[in-house]
């Protein structure tokens, strides 16, 4: 079989359609989970949802799934999906690409009167953010049953308001089930630099990488720079400037797609004359194997027992936050990568490097993602941007590999059309 | 002649009394330059003086000079003195510690009825701190011809409340003119950690070291910690923490009491998991030769062009403070370093690494500093605190030391009492 393509068009069309909500001055979306702009959002993704022929049911966090029938609806459906909601400064890609890339696969079929043997569903999760209500992925992981509902229902924000007052405020807490899945796909712009280094369209995503983040304080004593000679000093911020220096050694260090970073650092007193007595820092470790993960941890915990001997400083190191490494489902990598390969377009395995909703998805369903480069990497940010080109490439791959997973049912006389 | 003792009691006394104008709960002081606070006590330092029998004068900035008529009184005085105003969290002795040092110098003469062919004068400079108005050393860098009184006048607060405004509304715009002074000293705590830690009761101030302060901007680029591999980022907050290493390598490795700090730090966006795109970071570089500091700074900014390089990123330093080096009078060194040999105390060379009224008294008069030691070298601080002993100890060097400036005109019968 000739391989499908997606209406590019109509996709990035969709796309700025739905940026509109919530558009910032500088070409950027804020459009934060459960808000009046979140429904706006929700309400437009239904109404297309619904203009495709699809019904729409929503459950108990506010997870949207709208519906495409298949010639046997018995069968458990092929989902795809992401999220609509935004960071306070977001971008106009993030979520909204694996929603409107789902919406498009229908309409696609739609065009060719092609009917799949299984349904296929278009999910909108709730709250993948976290920048409003904690925890992040809330919508997936109460679907996947890392979460219950119960008590996610009564997460609140900063204002006091919870996650339950905010969804009937908008409409939007329904009583849909969780259902059996039995395919999740999800496109996804990379948010990293790696496809568009190597001139690649399309990531096939092998899984995401563990994380283990960390709270580090190092106590030193503040005196001043001019009478204290360095000899005598235990500078807290020369001590967190070796520990940075060692987190980038460690991660060049280790093999499995390592990474680690600070990426913050609080240094008091902070005063121009004075060597810092104490440093408040952060420590994000990433890998995608768990051992790996934990050997690295365990080095930067010698490094660090090192540094506060050698400056004479305390250091403490608390852990925060694991999450374990996950994996793809290998039979839908491929299928991704055959799909990519069949439409001539450039495709290499990748992992990714942040969770997603997929992630939580593996827990309960054969997974895979489709990652498509963005500008210079850049993500969480208003001036976040991708090709055309290269959506329309992603929703492609998408479509074959979702088709393959559901089976063809008929095919209608459209299908000439579609090479 | 035998040496001369101080009364430490009734100078710790003074001292304490002092502190009690702008008491903080911490046990510190708070008596901000020219406020109403500024205004008590200067009001007590001047009632005190003139118990003493001496004259009080002040001049346009607000110095305050207390003298005491010498057998010669048209000679040039020798002087004493340090500054009332304290930093925001300030402690009892910095500044403080100088004027009520020299004060009872005037009173230990009294009680012992001796006459000086000079006069002696003891000073309290207008805003040595600097936390209010800039600069630092404002009082004595007009008297010193380092800046005009008029532009000093001038200079705002935060509120848009100029020194000359905040000069008139406490009453100390006076009109005395500076005159020449045949010698300066200083007593002054450490504000450093070496005479507690080599069990030195009295410093011989041997100048002060020249500084360079810069302000450093390391501009690299955001991007989300989880997605980009290490190779491919460019972390500001890396490049920085490498210049943080050097800066210390580089103050350990020249001679001359080289120092070197970054007190200062801020990084952006300073989110757990976001890379850092951008560091603001400050650097101090100090020691007691203008060549060496100099090799220093030339150093450092090798070593952060070859940071720029090898962490991609864009590194600028810019100078935004020269100080030089100053050096005080042999002669009185040797005076100060006599006076505690007779006394019996333990005296050491030391380089102030700190800049004091002294520093720009030195351009127009023979100078000399004694310090003592604080505890933990602590300053700037409500916790700062010294030993009643060695603040005696101190004062009886200034003593000795002015008396040996000054001239003896006639003995009383009280010199027996004296030993």
């Amino acid at each position: 079989m000739n391989p499908l393509r997606a209406n590019g068009e109509r996709l990035w069309q969709s796309l700025m359609n739905l940026a509109a909500i919530g558009a910032t001055p500088k070409g950027g979306v804020r459009r934060i989970t459960l808000t009046e702009l979140d429904r706006q959002g929700r309400d437009r993704f239904a109404a297309w949802a619904k203009e495709a022929g699809m019904s729409v049911r929503v459950d108990a966090i506010g997870n949207m799934f709208a519906r495409r029938a298949g010639a046997d609806d018995s069968l458990p459906p092929v989902m795809t999906g992401s999220h609509l909601d935004t960071q306070p400064s977001g971008g106009k890609f993030d979520g909204a690409y694996g929603v409107m890339a789902g919406l498009e696969v229908v309409r696609r079929l739609n065009d060719l009167g092609m009917r799949t043997r299984a349904p296929i569903e278009v999910a909108a999760w709730t709250n993948e953010e976290g920048s409003r209500f904690v925890p992040t992925m809330m919508g997936s992981g109460v679907y996947a049953g890392v979460y219950e509902a119960e008590k996610m229902l009564l997460q609140k924000d900063v204002d006091g308001v919870s996650v339950g007052e905010a969804l009937k405020a908008i409409g939007y807490q329904g009583e849909a089930k969780p259902i059996k899945v039995g395919a999740y796909f999800e496109a996804h712009i990379e948010q990293g630099p790696v496809l568009e280094n190597t001139g690649t369209t399309i990531g096939a995503v092998q899984g995401a990488l563990g994380q283990r983040w960390f709270d580090v304080v190092i106590l030193g004593q503040d005196s001043h720079a001019g009478p204290t000679p360095m000899e005598l000093r235990k500078d807290a911020l020369l001590a967190a400037s070796k520990l940075v220096v060692e987190v980038n050694r460690v991660a060049r260090t280790y093999p499995d797609n390592a990474r680690a970073t600070v990426g913050h650092l609080r240094v008091s007193p902070n005063s121009r004359n004075v060597v810092p007595g104490r440093v408040d820092m952060t420590l994000d470790v990433r890998n995608a194997k768990d051992e790996t993960l934990l050997a690295m941890v365990e080095d930067l915990k010698k490094c660090a027992a090192a540094i506060a001997a050698e400056c004479k400083v305390g250091v403490e190191v608390r852990e925060v936050l694991y999450f374990a490494p996950s994996h793809f489902d290998p039979r839908l990598i491929d299928s991704v990568r055959e799909s990519a390969k069949a439409l001539g377009l450039t495709c290499r395995e990748i992992v990714s490097g942040a969770a997603h909703d997929a992630v939580y998805m593996a827990r309960i369903a054969p997974t895979a993602m489709v990652f498509v480069p963005c500008e210079g990497g850049l993500s969480h940010n208003e001036l976040e941007n991708a090709r055309p080109d290269e959506i329309a490439a992603g929703c492609s791959v998408l479509l074959n590999a979702m088709l393959a997973a559901a089976g063809v049912a008929q095919e209608s006389s459209g299908q000439a059309r579609a090479a």
